[in-house]
């Protein structure tokens, strides 16, 4: 396990475990407010999360108002097929509208930043998946106890 | 940003995502237990979570059986509509057994023993809001940067 | 309130809040990786996750792939019957090849290497249980406010 020596006197670390385009711009809105701020910054995806780095997923995100009375869809009509085609859609104009980058390009400008990507071992192995089947960025795949010490003396953001 | 000091030597900062019903309950709870033993206490409101203190919405804040197979119910079934206003009945019974208060009440109670509350600038520019929509008692509408600011040396839970 | 001294200079506390198989098992892997590694390690079960840690609910955790688009599968399929029941099915299955005990064996080993487990007083009011109905290694049914002091100068990990 490299040790990281960000050289900041500030660490704050995201375990993301929802694999929704509305979790992963939650993730990265604060990924990216703290390596802004000269924060070292740890993204750990895990789970469904995991989506949010894989190659072939992490452009096609999607986000469902089923079972979230808060978007005030009725959950009969949000089962219908399409509808969460509809409800993503209509999520990334009004982020396109703030400026809100695309899910890929706000990842890289974490990592341009100086974020660091892990991915969680045991959901990588779970689901069978391969080095290439990684977003380039990914620094490397780890354990959960990896992941805790790379988290010592920091906070720790579970999405 | 205006610096807060609270003059407690322990910080705890709640970042509330979510727009149920339940959830609103747990931060409550939480930030409730937080501010009666004198801890700072800073709820942040994003994305779903702004419900909880949107004049129009806080006092109609749902929760749905469907998607959480603890509840019970099958999905097939909660799906029906009628259903997630049932639940919320439901739920809110079994609170007020226990004395907790009525969301509106609890979040006053918050402010009322010193809790801070604050508004995700992204979320409320997102969905074109303006002041007169928040609840009273929010100070501010600030980005995750000047989150992260008030959050720093505390700890922080994200429901 | 019993204080806790483990004798460690590190301390995490989970809070789990959802009663589905995927978030009891993050718990677990989480908890599980800390205590191995000698860091003080506090379980706080709520709302949801109270299902965690009930005898006859605990053997019987679920996972829905409704709701849940980074499962692949149209919320109108999700939702009919059975699907819960084939959804948990593979996942357990997938778990098992990964050599994931099973939750009932995961939290004994956590508590066997020393985790503590504390149930929400609130959450076992509402719902009417006796400590008849928990699981033998849950240590106490405890206030958010006596959580609180539990989790004081640590990390806390809010699932």
């Amino acid at each position: 396990m490299p040790k990281f020596d960000d050289d900041t006197d500030r660490k704050v670390s995201i375990i993301l475990s929802k694999g929704t385009l509305d979790w992963a711009t939650a993730s990265m809105v604060i990924a990216n407010a703290a390596v802004s701020e000269g924060i070292e910054l740890h993204l750990f995806f895990t789970f469904y999360g995991l989506d949010a780095v894989l190659k072939k997923k992490m452009d096609h995100l999607k986000v469902t108002p089923l079972a979230n009375p808060s978007m005030g869809m009725p959950n009969a009509i949000a089962a219908i097929p399409g509808v969460t085609a509809m409800a993503t859609s209509m999520m990334k104009k009004m982020m396109k509208k703030e400026n809100v980058p695309d899910h890929r390009d706000f990842i890289q400008m974490v990592c341009d930043a100086g974020g660091h990507l892990h991915v969680c071992r045991l959901t990588f192995d779970m689901f069978g998946y391969t080095k290439d089947d990684l977003y380039e960025e990914v620094e490397d795949v780890i354990s959960a106890s990896d992941f805790l010490d790379v988290a010592e003396g920091g906070q720790i953001i579970f999405i």
